[in-house]
């Protein structure tokens, strides 16, 4: 179970034929109430697909009701024809659940940009009475219709007094902030109002999903959802609520980190000693957008000179003659000059940690990215679906 | 010949076993004017080398009278053991010169950052005797020392009305922007002072060097190099000779982009309709450093979604859906939505072309890059030399 296990919700997923595969991929989540409230947060790249311009303007609307996802094309960059194709989902799962306002359907699609057309419209308002008659409260189908170069479902579910939250998630490529490419949703049964939702939306996907950089791209279809039942009857205080859904959103992160396309091993960068939190983060996001860094890892080399260029190419405040890096706990860089040999480090485990200190101020982050493989070369040379 | 070719210079290049291969890796240029000027512009890298450090302020000590240049170590965060090494250079060429200041010597070196030890500095002090004597007005021999991965020697030459410029460069990874990551020599015997070279290097740079990323990361060691010796007795005018040294900077460039580590594609993106020049690059960089892009060229997938992806994470003014863009001549996206058929674009020479024009304003600009390969992974695995 995922976003099925607070109450209060139905889900399901179906095949309609978008993907070529015949894998399922289109996914219904319903917010059955009582008392629904809902968050959103949206991908920051100006361009922006069509879900998004619809859910970013349907979220105003109030409380969204449910949210439909389709896997198999993005329905990005598809003109006037393809935002109506949108619209028209949303009015007709609206339909099914006898809504009277379609502005209170979420939409989300993932896939190819530029796929969009008559036949992509055709299967997913074709599928949506049967993706509805498919609702169920025990549903355990709509996590695999989200998936696209995904390798595993990724779920994760919190457990709160009396109350709990549960999540589903896609993305394993085009990961980069202002969201990774990611679709989610977060469910719950906690009884919080939007803006309490909202509040803790943003907290934890600052320091989760923004936090994820596996490729430096960012996409235009990121969306990640947040839907109150309040079924539960009982309202946790806001920053319990807040502590939890962190929690989700980070086992999320590592999970998309964990599932990255073609990855060999998934770095954690952390940096100490940043003068803010900011600096920790573009240190960091600076270091896991550097290619060579990335290639050198992938071949199990610690290549702290590479870290050093990265960090120099930032603003944040530093003397590149003061920095400490460490690989997997092995110092190898003390004061910029080389430190312990690079032979004590082993970079063969999947999980790779590169500590920076950087000795001006007491912030700290952890940027968390992927190495650069000749799978990823591979997998994204070739990708079409 | 290349630096060799204006009047008034000698140079030299020989093996002293910095490289495991045993090839050449010290070079020496030498102005011996009668009125010598110079000019350099340094990697924007926060992170500098220390030869970096010694140049940059030797550089306002007066006219260079000559730059060495090593490749098979970038001796960066070496400590003031590595800067000792760079200044120790320096005094040793100048000894050999007959030239009091040792700041009239201006040091470059590339290779893997950390190297930098005794034995480093005494492969080179003991080589400077031998390389001064090797020095020749007629040599060839100097552009095949300052290579690492380089497949080729990269020279470029110009003639004027009575007077030449004469250039040599390397570089091959590590190839970004504020310089990509390179040393280059050019020479000329112009008659032309420090502050009028200065302004001409600068402004060669900027729509050359500065618009080259092959793989977005900056070195801590590039260096452009400009001595003018005076030997023709001729003094152009400015922007005669501005021109002139933009051709062989443009010509360097190109031939920078198409050695480029494990590329199997040259792609020049050219932005077109830009609010500003500034904008124009913004947008061009911002998709030659797209992983997701580079790899489809790789692929020989003319993926329009992701250039409008890349363009969508700029602050540069457009409107994503009256962006069109061309791969090769074809325009695959109009108005933001697709045009032709993906099928009608050949890939497959190594040139490619992406035309974007972003109706916005007047300004263009082209920045250079390469796709992103299974060699430029495997290279840069497994760099160690």
């Amino acid at each position: 179970m995922s976003v099925t296990t607070p109450r209060g919700f139905r889900s399901a997923g179906i095949a309609v034929g978008l993907k070529s595969t015949g894998k399922p991929d289109l996914a219904l989540v319903v917010n059955d109430g009582p008392a629904p409230a809902s968050a959103a947060v949206f991908t920051s790249n100006r361009a922006q697909a069509n879900p998004i311009l619809w859910s970013r303007k349907a979220q105003q609307a109030g409380p969204a009701r449910a949210v439909i996802l389709n896997s198999g094309g993005a329905n990005c960059f598809t003109g006037d024809f393809g935002y109506e194709t949108t619209r028209l989902t949303a009015e007709a799962v609206a339909s099914e659940l006898g809504e009277p306002d379609p502005e209170r359907v979420l939409v989300c699609s993932t896939g190819l940009i530029g796929t969009g057309d008559q036949a992509f419209r055709d299967k997913i308002l074709g599928g949506v009475p049967r993706l509805a008659a498919a609702l169920a409260a025990d549903d355990t189908t709509a996590p695999a219709a989200i998936l696209t170069t995904d390798s595993v479902e990724k779920t994760a579910v919190r457990a709160g007094d009396g109350w709990s939250i549960g999540a589903m998630a896609k993305g394993a490529g085009m990961l980069a902030p202002g969201l990774a490419t990611m679709l989610v949703v977060i469910t719950t049964d906690a009884l919080l109002d939007g803006e309490a939702l909202d509040r803790a939306l943003r907290a934890a996907s600052a320091t989760s999903f923004d936090r994820l950089d596996s490729d430096g791209c960012m996409s235009t279809n990121d969306q990640v959802t947040l839907l109150a039942s309040g079924a539960s009857g009982i309202a946790p205080e806001e920053h319990v609520f807040a502590a939890a859904l962190s929690e989700v959103c980070d086992e999320l992160a590592a999970k998309l980190q964990a599932d990255a396309e073609g990855a060999a091993h998934d770095i954690d960068i952390e940096v100490r000693g940043a003068a803010s939190e900011a600096e920790a983060v573009e240190v960091g996001r600076s270091v896991a957008r550097n290619n060579l860094f990335k290639a050198a890892i992938f071949g199990n080399d610690p290549n702290w000179g590479r870290v050093l260029a990265a960090i120099g190419t930032t603003e944040a405040a530093f003397d590149p003659y003061q920095v400490d890096v460490s690989f997997n706990g092995v110092r190898l860089c003390h004061a910029g000059a080389p430190d312990r040999p690079v032979e004590e480090c082993d970079l063969t485990p999947r999980r790779t940690h590169v500590l920076i200190e950087l000795f001006a101020g007491e912030a700290e982050a952890t940027v968390r990215t992927n190495d650069l493989t000749h799978d990823y070369v591979h997998e994204n040379s070739a990708y079409s679906s």
